[in-house]
């Protein structure tokens, strides 16, 4: 599973605090956290005006690079931002996100194609976020088409087929259960990724709601999420979801996993 | 979902010192807790020599039978143990259990077919516990053929196609999944029910691996459990996963259990 770590975001007050008053150790803190918590990227998300947010960026990214080595997912709603970041970091990492929507394949796309850069492509256009399965896999086409024009492979897509509040649902999670396993059934190496707590918003006792969520999820194709590493349920859950599929042959990485303090009770 | 509370088994060490001092607060104790906790039925299994059982069992089912008007379900590997005591229950319960083995299903499908008893039916016969999905649904439609021949209908079974540990499978819980779900398409109304902590046997962190696995089962479709239903963080993955999986409109439910302490914070 590929664990995209949330927790360096300026849509978290504290996060929006640390980046007003650019306090680098606190960025640099939540960086450490979650590459020793067992992150395969640090997310890094400014959430301020653009016309900060190139400069915001760039000062998240050196924070994050002085105390990881792990790569960064730049997470940017502008593709322009996006464009004009991604090549500041140190090594190929991740563009979160881009969409069908506008322009931003055409803008992305072309840019990371010579590079080793991986992308999260959201599974919504201008129309917004799509009702249907059949709907968003219409954006799921269009996304391959393009990537297919411009010669990104599937193994560097993430693919999120956007995660919405369970509360108003009538069905679960039926609509996202169809549009993974058919991404899935599809294109056997892309990845697909998913924000896994807007499942529960608006609902006591998150954490629960997001556990199951990813075991479902993972049952259906996911293997990648964006979540709070620092979470140790979650991690442990989502190891030995691993097994129960059936990929992890006598548990071997979900017990290696526990002996490397990622999940279970935290050692002093 | 049906929960079986598990926590009045004589297998368990605090369990088997209360029964041999006949320590009746701490029986009424653990009944009491387990329906405060949400369980529809309360297991009840003395583990003593079989010459002790009967008597051992009636005075555990007047303990429990003090403090809880929940059902019963009476837990005994002897089928002729079974036979002579599920008729001194107030109240109809679940008998726990047969299978495929010996005489255990003519045995106890003829006292039960006029009553309102429902029955847990494993698996296995006389070959013990079958090595393949295949086999273990053979062993599930000789159980059918037994339970059409005596008039019981499906609705008041509860298969339970035995659960083994992770820690020794190549290919996860595959087996288990085609033969819920197998038996699961066949009969919408028949129960399917596992004792779910034998799959996270030998592994550390048990309880992750117990959620992801209810989880995983209840997908496939199981519909009771043998648990505990103390066990907060599970009672609340179980309510999520029912609305995750389409079966509790809005979340109303999740929030009902929620409101009633079922799982969450424990309130004082």
């Amino acid at each position: 599973m590929i664990i995209i770590g949330e927790k360096i975001n300026g849509s978290i007050p504290a996060v929006a605090e640390a980046i007003a008053k650019r306090d680098a150790e606190f960025i640099k803190n939540r960086a450490k956290m979650q590459a020793d918590a067992g992150a395969t990227y640090i997310d890094c998300c400014a959430s301020v005006p653009e016309a900060e947010e190139v400069e915001t960026l760039k000062w998240m990214i050196d924070c994050i690079q002085e105390v990881t080595d792990l790569p960064i997912s730049v997470d940017s709603p502008s593709a322009k931002v996006l464009a004009e970041v991604f090549p500041y970091c140190k090594r190929p990492g991740l563009i979160n996100s881009v969409s069908g929507e506008g322009d931003k394949l055409d803008t992305i796309f072309p840019l990371i194609a010579d590079t080793k850069w991986e992308c999260v492509a959201l599974c919504s256009d201008d129309t917004g976020i799509p009702k249907t399965a059949a709907d968003r896999l219409r954006v799921f086409d269009k996304i391959m088409a393009k990537a297919k024009e411009y010669g990104i492979k599937p193994s560097r897509l993430h693919i999120d087929p956007l995660v919405e509040m369970l509360c108003t649902s009538e069905d679960g999670i039926a609509l996202n259960e169809e549009v993974i396993s058919t991404i899935r059934e599809q294109y056997p190496t892309i990845h697909i990724t998913a924000a896994i707590s807007n499942i529960s918003f608006n609902l006591p006792v998150r954490k629960l709601v997001n556990l199951g969520f990813t075991v479902l999820a993972m049952k259906a194709g996911l293997d990648s999420a964006i979540l709070d590493p620092t979470n140790r349920d979650m991690m442990g859950v989502i190891y030995a979801t691993e097994a129960l599929l059936g990929n992890d042959d006598f548990c071997m990485e979900y017990i290696e996993a526990y002996r490397d303090g990622i999940f279970g009770p935290k050692k002093d």
